[in-house]
């Protein structure tokens, strides 16, 4: 029924998995910590040992392409059939910074393999998940007898995702026509759970700001003057508290303009899947939930927009009192965002409602930093639905469910910039332990990643086409 | 009419002028900053000075009063008539950090004399206004022909207030019994202006507090956990939000309770005088005004009690900005207090609003520091009435208005321990610049401090008998 037969793609991993293993731990070697200056030469050397295993892999096309920062590596296999579509791979070569006394049992950039698991910075975010591209694409021309893979076949793997990505865009903007794809794939997420298959449909968007408030031109005494002038340190704080209402909504008006309601069928998927909320509050290492009313935890965290106070400072910070009115208060605010919204949009909205809110006698600045905008694939897009059936037979047939991402990422500048469907296949598990000590990728789960996209790339020629 | 004929105090003290200004000059060339350690043996040197200096006025009694921190002066003169009334004066003789370079036109603590004025760190805050009263008995001697002053006359003139009083009230209680008096002059306040002389009747009162609350373990992160756990930074800034409702007031139950209201003489009095907003604002260096609905700026600073903001911190606060909800913030708020309004009360308000209001998952905290009682005189307290017509005398019958602080002072502490009302005697006007550059009094304001005290303690003997 299938054109890769499934024992041909696992015979094949199988026989290819040692040699895998070992060119993904040499990777984890270099430390491509691209936060800290002095492994700018590893993060550059993690880029060329990349686009070398390209090349190797079978990558007719393996470029560095550098930035002003960090570099990034492109590759591309055309599939030589002129009718086939073309996906784009995404994920990174940079890593979190990480050092032994933070509580690493061992070297963190000397991998090891104990109980099914390879330890080390990068073996799941990012390296372990961009390698399994490499494999799964020789599974799936082993299996399938092709010399070139169903789909025009790219990759592009940055180099500075774990700094924020500073010039991910512009790159992406500058090389839009050699990037150009009918969908992206990003490997860069999770699953539920080991034993919860799941596939992310989308990330929140993101829009910040910081608004400071000047009030006297100098700290003023508060027994003096307390009682008859504006203290700025309380406007912010009450700017803060109209953000919401007591249902917990933001209060903007227009925020929620746009925002795509989420669907009686992901509400009826998301209420299935196994979610405990102490062990939760434990990840969140938080001793509580708040949030909308009428949605659940998830809803909340995966298809609402916040507002959400980031930082807020003013006047005397230090021990004991001081009896001043501060001269000046500072607040930062961040908005996720979800599908529907436009950062421009409420950039504008928060604009103007915050300039309404500021009394007589309060001067305010708000400067707004570089938005993300949000993506999200419907349940029934075609090329998120040959993902599910790609990972259903990795994973032997097991119901694959849905989630998504609460963060923010490069990835929506792919679908803005590109005009492409993002879709996230990866398979890491909360366990991994991304930016903690001890990281570790699970093989099993690495070895289904590489079944997945051996399975992947015939199915989306088929569906894509 | 008087006992003290106008005419021989004024020849008294023109007599004595140069030799009481060079007096001053000595003891102000003293550098006493209670808060620089370096200037602790200078303190003690001033409170030397001026106990050897009040024994040459002829204090029989004139002591160094030891303190955890910097000593202070204690004088007594008793007047010898078993049924004369008891006053006791307050000052400090420590002054505010100076140094030439903060924009200062000649050396802080070398005194010098132009146009009327004498420059100098303690001119007027508070050695000038400590010193009037050296000169004053003795020309209230020399104009009555008594070798004792009308009242027995107590002097307390403290050295650390200029650092917040830490060891003051502890000492007035110890010494309580030296210190028993049927009224207390404070000579630490001003007047309205050069043309408008005034007397203050009161000072607020404070408490105040540092909330800390405490919500996930770390800073976690906004985008996968934001909007559904609660953030100790929003909770802060909604608290400082329900402080006060749409007209200014303060919200907390109780927190008006007993607050004595402004009578209409009061009210029609402080309408009288000159106030002119912009220049006030000037000096506030506010650029607007807000407080309670329906008082004016002096009577919300004067008479009404405030719930301020003095400092505010959560999150991050550095360049740029950081997705996190934070793992706790913290608030300091101060509670100006008016007569009627007792500290013990208006803290347990607070605590059970905050705890009130702290949802669930948000730990917090409250600490008070120590709180100032407000004190108040009735504006036609029999002593008051004295202090208001020896004052009169030496301004050449110009009408005494009257006046408020709205800070808070260690007046609190006398008033409270030594159950006597509080009066306040003082010439200092808004332009000496307490605790700024280039600090003056105005020679002639400063003799009429002396006029005053000359002709108060015989009114006061027969007011108080």
């Amino acid at each position: 029924m299938s054109e890769t037969p499934d024992n041909a793609v696992r015979t094949y991993i199988q026989q290819h998995r040692a040699a895998f293993l070992d060119d993904l731990a040499e990777w984890l070697r270099i430390p491509s910590v691209s936060a800290q200056p002095e492994h700018d030469g590893d993060v550059r050397r993690s880029a060329e040992w990349l686009a070398a295993k390209l090349s190797e892999t079978g990558f007719p096309v393996a470029e560095i392409w550098p930035t002003p920062g960090a570099p990034a590596v492109f590759a591309e296999w055309p599939s030589g059939d002129p009718d086939a579509p073309t996906v784009l791979v995404y994920g990174h070569h940079d890593v979190q910074p990480a050092a032994r006394e933070d509580g690493w049992h061992t070297d963190p950039f000397e991998p090891r393999i104990t109980d099914g698991r390879m330890y080390g910075r990068g073996a799941a975010d990012d390296k372990g998940q961009v390698f399994f591209h490499t494999l799964g694409v020789r599974a799936h021309l082993a299996a399938t007898g092709r010399t070139a893979p169903a789909v025009n076949l790219k990759l592009l793997i940055e180099g500075e995702e774990e700094s924020g990505s500073p010039h991910f865009r512009a790159l992406v903007e500058q090389q839009a026509h050699r990037l150009a794809a009918d969908a992206v794939i990003v490997s860069d997420t999770g699953m539920w759970s080991e034993t919860t298959p799941t596939v992310c449909t989308g990330m929140r968007g993101l829009a910040d700001c910081e608004i400071t408030l000047y009030g006297p031109d100098q700290d003023i005494h508060s027994g003096s003057f307390g009682g008859a002038v504006p203290n700025p340190a309380t406007v912010a704080a009450r700017l803060v508290a109209a953000l919401h209402d007591e249902d917990e909504q933001v209060t903007i008006p227009g925020f929620y303009e746009g925002v795509a309601p989420l669907t009686d069928e992901e509400r009826e998927l998301y209420a299935e899947l196994p979610f405990d909320e102490e062990t939760w509050l434990r990840t969140a290492k938080s001793h509580g939930t708040l949030g909308e009313a009428g949605y659940s935890t998830l809803e909340r965290l995966w298809a609402r927009p916040t507002a959400e106070l980031n930082g807020i400072g003013g006047g005397y910070q230090g021990p004991g009192g001081k009896t001043i009115i501060p001269s000046s208060a500072q607040l930062k605010l961040s908005f996720r965002l979800v599908a529907g919204q436009e950062p421009d949009k409420i950039e504008r909205a928060v604009t103007d409602w915050v300039a309404a809110r500021i009394p007589a006698g309060i001067r305010h600045e708000i400067v707004f930093g570089a938005a993300t905008r949000p993506c999200l694939t419907p349940l029934d897009h075609p090329a998120l639905q040959s993902v599910v059936r790609a990972m259903g037979r990795a994973f032997d047939g097991h119901k694959i469910r849905f989630t998504r991402e609460g963060g923010s990422g490069p990835a929506a500048d792919l679908q803005d910039v590109l005009a492409a469907p993002v879709l996230f296949l990866g398979i890491s598990v909360p366990s991994d332990g991304w930016h903690a000590p001890n990281e570790k990728v699970e093989l099993e789960l690495l070895l289904k990643g590489v079944e997945t996209t051996a399975h992947l790339w015939d199915d989306m020629a088929r569906t894509l086409r």
